[in-house]
């Protein structure tokens, strides 16, 4: 596409990052609302438990950001398996800790680079950072599906930080 | 944040396009995959039917796009009011023409100047359009959990176009 706007920069990866954390707060948030067992739980329609969601949530961010910034993809999956509420949110803090540090050292180039994540999805970095914050969003909705199904008023949507 | 990559673009418009359309492509999917009773009608825990969701993303998508271009923002939720599965795919697809040829249009500048959308949400240029997505991505979750509920296998997530 030959356009005005084809090489205008509308997101820094400064920006990126705070979008995500913000997003990671809702999520955060989210799964606070749950009741501990109903996090575990409960679902719609045959789906996973937010729990299990959270805990995908988990699997893919630091991952994610270490193989962009380094190539080298941990075991997809791996890592802690929490059983309380409590486990989920601990390991949801370090994680924002973790993002804060480990963010700005992707190396510029590694954002356009493509490479493969976790041996089997081979793509641009930042189309997996993408897919990891896409995929946070659309899974944290169904949670507020469940929340609603459980009579819970889930968390403005708008807040994010 | 003085950072290495606090400068760093990562996301040009024309990526924000290709990614806004993706999403799209496959919200129409989802539009598509539900029976016509159904897409107007149900919804799990009190919620909106995916029906007037679709209707949300349609009275955003556009005038979003147009008010970032031009600084004129219309009347929000103004628009017609789809009644069948055929006048929402209808609309769906005059947008996304819409929003190939309206989108390259914003000048350079509107992505990061503060503005009020419709009357109402002060921010710059390029968070209403994320918002805009995100939410689509958000609510379209939730359609997710309504076909499951009814039985109904959903697109894939990680198909885009």
């Amino acid at each position: 596409m030959t356009t005005a706007t084809a090489t205008v920069s509308v997101i820094s990866a400064e920006d990126l990052l705070k979008t995500w954390q913000g997003h990671r707060a809702l999520t955060r948030r989210t799964i606070e609302a749950f009741p501990e067992d109903k996090l575990f739980y409960f679902s719609v329609g045959g789906m996973r438990p937010f729990a299990v969601l959270a805990q995908e949530f988990i699997g893919m961010t630091i991952p994610i950001v270490e193989g962009v910034a380094t190539g080298k993809w941990a075991e997809y999956g791996g890592g802690p398996k929490p059983k309380t509420k409590k486990e989920i949110l601990e390991i949801w803090d370090r994680q924002t800790m973790e993002l804060d540090e480990k963010f700005p050292l992707i190396p510029p180039h590694r954002f356009a680079e493509v490479d493969t994540a976790f041996g089997q999805w081979t793509m641009p970095g930042i189309a997996m950072i993408q897919y990891a914050i896409d995929n946070e969003i659309h899974h944290r909705g169904q949670g507020y599906v469940y929340l609603r199904a459980l009579g819970i008023e889930p968390p403005h949507f708008w807040e994010r930080s």
